[in-house]
C-alpha cells in the first residue's frame, strides 16, 4: 500500500514539475475545458498539448469524459493533498530558519 | 523575476519527484549528515547516490559544506514552501470534493 501511494507521489510530483502541466491545472481549476479550449492559448502544437494532458490524466490531475465526439476535461485536485501533506512535513524546518532570522534581528534592534 | 520562481519551482518538484531524493531530504531533517552516511541504507552505488545529491543542490534543496576532506550535507528546506504555496492554491478543490461527500452521505442519512 505504501509503496503505491509513494509510486503515484512520485508520478504527480513529475506532472507538476512542467510549468505547462501547472498551466493546465490552473486552467481546468476555473471549469472544465475542451482539449482545444486548453490548447488555444499555448504556444505549441495539439499533439503536444494532448502528451501533457495524458501525463496529467496517468497521475489522477486530469479526468476526461465524452459528450458525442468531444471530450471534455476536469480537474481532478485530490492527488495534490498528498503533495501537500509531503510538503507541510518540513514545514517547521522552513518555519525554523524564519524565526532565527526574526531573533536575530530583534538581537540588532536591543543592541 | 517570475520566470526565475517558476523555474526554481520546477526544479524543486523535479528534484523530490523520486522516491530515493524524498529518502534523502528525510534523512538529512533529522540533522546534517556525510555522503557515506547518506549512501549507508540505500541500495545503490555511491556514484548514483551522489549523482541524487547533486540533483537536490542544484534544486537549492541541499547544502555542501567542506570539513577538512570531510563533505557535510544539510537540508535547506525553504524551496519546498515555494511547492507548499502551489498546492495551497488548490486545497479548496480538494475540499470542496469532500464536502461535497460529506453533503452527499448527511442526506442520506436523513432519508
Amino acid at each position: 500500500m505504501i509503496v503505491r501511494i509513494m509510486s503515484r507521489l512520485d508520478a504527480v510530483l513529475a506532472a507538476v514539475a512542467d510549468p505547462t502541466r501547472r498551466a493546465i491545472v490552473d486552467r481546468l481549476a476555473r471549469g472544465p475545458a475542451r482539449v482545444t479550449d486548453i490548447a488555444g492559448p499555448l504556444p505549441m502544437s495539439l499533439a503536444a498539448v494532448s502528451k501533457h494532458i495524458r501525463v496529467l490524466e496517468s497521475a489522477g490531475l486530469v479526468r476526461r469524459s465524452r459528450q458525442g465526439r468531444e471530450h471534455r476535461l476536469r480537474l481532478h485536485a485530490a492527488p495534490l493533498r498528498a503533495v501537500a501533506a509531503w510538503t507541510h512535513r518540513y514545514e517547521r524546518y522552513w518555519t525554523q530558519r524564519l524565526e532565527r532570522l526574526e531573533a536575530f534581528f530583534a538581537d540588532r534592534r536591543k543592541s
